[in-house]
């Protein structure tokens, strides 16, 4: 049975190893870089190449950089006292998007799942210890997910962490902007109520 | 506001270009290769950059493929009397994934379209007349695809090439196997009653 020619054939093969990405997915991929324009596939495949080499973890807060420090770390406008602790890269993005927050970052590179056999040794928790007692920041914030493996992981930080006399906090748990009482889950509204403040 | 480093940035960027892909799902593939091990990446960057200077098309049929002459023409196993002309290659691919045919294809890469100013000229159209005045197969299946386009299309075809007297036929429309009659839209049921045969 024909298919098509080897070179297409490699190019599906490699894509279909995307996450969510089947056999079709991964031919409409292929087909559009057969008729885009030349200069856009070649973008493409260097951009692939050079990524590796290029992107690594920033030495001081594990974020994403293509020094030895990233953006945030080098940038001295940033407030060094203030440490928002975050389970992903994509975390640190979302809370940049926000324009709130002007400390620093630190990146664990997952959350604490004894269900998949995750425990401190496998995210930068080591790193992070070292980090608070050598920086002292005056305050940690603990920004992982509210979710069974963010909270576990808030958790341990709670208790590895206090002993080093650093403040600890936690990013609040409660109803989203612009949503519905009606409409929240019961554990939403839970701690929404708890997390009540004056007015 | 601080967003990923800027090779990263250049790899989302690019899969935002593909087809169905947002910001979103293309950050979701960048991290995939951050994070996949280095011969996938490398697999993929090289695949992209060959693409486009391995694949090409067939001088004769128009299908894909790395040579002068693809798998299929090359085939001496294949049928040179039959010639069934599709409107692309995933067309013939569909087609060859039956098994149910072993003659020879020719690619259009289009259907007429009038409305999109897709006119003969667009479409391989003149080398097919070519090609049957050449080959002189005993029979032309078009197998375009049984909507607006791909009717014109067939009408087209048979205009230009029945005065080459040459057998032209044109793939069954009726109902799809495994489908029920009670759910068939009502041209579909037109069709394969119009298109019945001897039992």
């Amino acid at each position: 049975m024909a298919t098509y020619p080897p070179a297409l054939e490699a190019l599906i093969e490699a894509f279909t190893k995307f996450p969510g990405v089947g056999r079709k997915t991964a031919s409409r991929f292929a087909f559009h870089l057969l008729r885009a324009p030349r200069e856009e596939v070649e973008a493409l495949g260097k951009a692939v190449l050079r990524l590796r080499e290029r992107v690594k973890l920033c030495r001081r807060c594990f974020n994403l950089s293509e020094g030895e420090l990233c953006a945030i770390c080098s940038d001295p406008r940033r407030d060094a006292g203030l440490l928002c602790v975050v389970e992903e890269v994509h975390d640190l993005v979302a809370i940049e998007a926000t324009g709130a927050y002007r400390g620093l970052y630190h990146v664990l590179h997952g959350s604490l799942s004894p269900l998949e056999g995750i425990g401190p040794g496998e995210i930068r928790v080591k790193e992070l210890i070292e980090r608070v007692k050598k920086e002292r920041p005056r305050e940690v914030i603990v920004a992982t997910d509210p979710d069974v493996e963010g909270e576990a992981t808030a958790l341990y930080l709670l208790k590895v962490l206090k002993p080093l006399g650093v403040r600890l906090t936690r990013i609040a748990q409660g109803l989203p902007a612009g949503s519905e009482i009606e409409y929240a889950d019961p554990k939403t509204l839970s701690r929404s109520l708890e997390g009540r403040r004056e007015l």
